[in-house]
């Protein structure tokens, strides 16, 4: 991965501080050229899902993890609306309904997958079961586990145990085919708060606003530690976590639409090739179809 | 409707002739000017379904049939790409699995209806089940109907009650708020026998021709019987049917994309208003905002 990417990742096995990372783009390019590279970018991006869907060999299932107002919807737009939607599929997750809560909580994201040769993009994901939920613990009760019936039972070992099925389905998808690439957008509580007084402000997006949002504002902290925690306990080399600095959002896109570029890059997918004995076939179709009307 | 969108629509109720229409873009527009003008369609597409998103009062099934070749795959890349992949969900239909076969015929394409705000896309649809299964009856026997063992019995009866259940399924949805828009692409017999041959040639497309395509050529003229019934059967006030003439590519795509933009132009769809209640709420919450840190 190219070194300026590489800078994102949340290693595998290592500590997470936010407070040390950045949510301000570190370089000195400007807005203007970010949108025109993002524009090349995305290009590459339809070309290498195509490949991928005349394969049949892969999904990329790109995972948005954030704070409210980090920029998730927008980023999901910008990156990914040059794509063929026909090769691309993207699944918003809300509070469960009642008939995902009487399921486990990874069912209802798997039932989501995309099929081979599809870009599956999750806005919020299963991750919100480890962050939401761990910010509040009693939203676990509704999951109605054996054993949990009450908050305190909530422990550390409950949560460990729920990173390791989280780590155990994201290897499982990945022998398989799914390759996995989550983005934390890392927005800082200042950016927030002028995004909120923005959106308050503008008649056609005021609707967004919920007096709820304001209340997890006030649990700041709480979040980035569940985010710390959680991207400490999930990254992997084939699931990788990105932190990408959200702030300024041409940076957050182009950064978030080349390290998919540069994953797809990487799966190294051609076009099938048709074995010889159908390539002989179509010869003789060919013959056919020439002289019929 | 435009007087020159107009006569694409099979209006309700009247004989459909296919032999009288034509497969060839009548007019004298250019192809540059063509897609200029698509692109600015486009930008109009995606704020009309933003807008509706927004309102969450509607949804847009937009139904494409035609023969193989036709460019239904390459319209619905053209025409949506520039729509929030958020806001757009394509459904491709194949050959159905055993599950959908275990349902009654329409089971999987309710099941594939986005939810209200999005515009959804369903490459094929339930109208293969009087489309194809009406040029092949033996289908039917794979759904396995209560008095349907042989093909014998699958008579003018079974179809007219088929018609009947799919325009009582589209009467429903368009009472529920689903716009139903269809497309047949009608494409000529010479120009779909001269892509068949380019797509053999090309060796990055030859993978996506199948030997059984040449099969379904030779039944071309019951392919377009089967056509004419369904349309003159199943094109509605509330969901019509738009025959458009599909040997031009672009002249397609631009048609497809101005018919979609007339008709969600039509329902007048307006950002949502905050009641004057809320209005005050969010006042007091950027006053509580401000002061924050």
């Amino acid at each position: 991965m190219k070194k300026d990417l590489a800078q994102y990742l949340a290693e595998p096995g290592k500590k997470v501080s936010l407070k040390k990372l950045t949510t301000t783009y570190p370089g000195e390019g400007e807005k203007e050229q970010g949108e025109i590279q993002l524009e090349e970018v995305k290009k590459r991006l339809s070309l290498l899902q195509e490949t991928m869907y005349a394969s049949r060999s892969h999904t990329v299932l790109v995972i948005f993890q954030a704070m409210d107002a980090a920029g998730k919807d927008s980023a999901i737009e910008h990156v990914f609306s040059g794509i063929n939607p026909q090769g691309c599929e993207v699944h918003s997750f809300k509070t469960p309904s009642e008939e995902e809560y009487a399921h486990d909580f990874l069912w209802r994201h798997y039932k989501a997958l995309p099929f081979k040769g599809k870009i599956g993009v999750h806005n919020r994901s299963h991750y919100e079961n480890v962050l939401v939920c761990k910010v509040h613990p009693e939203y676990i009760l509704a999951e109605n586990l054996p054993g949990y019936q009450d908050v305190k039972a909530i422990d550390k070992g409950f949560w460990k145990k729920r990173y390791e099925s989280i780590r155990n389905f994201e290897s499982h998808l990945s022998e398989n085919g799914v390759v996995v690439i989550k983005f934390f957008l890392y927005v800082s509580k200042d950016e927030q708060k002028q995004r909120f007084l923005d959106r308050i402000n503008d008649q056609q997006k005021n609707w967004k606003f919920a007096a709820g949002d304001l209340a997890e504002r006030e649990r700041w902290d709480d979040y980035m530690n569940a985010y710390e925690t959680a991207i400490e306990e999930t990254s992997t080399e084939k699931a990788p976590w990105y932190i990408i600095p959200a702030d300024k959002k041409w940076y957050a896109r182009l950064t978030i639409a080349r390290i998919i570029e540069d994953t797809m890059d990487g799966l190294n997918i051609q076009f099938p090739e048709l074995p010889e004995q159908e390539v002989k076939e179509l010869e003789q179709i060919k013959k056919t179809l020439s002289k019929a009307d």
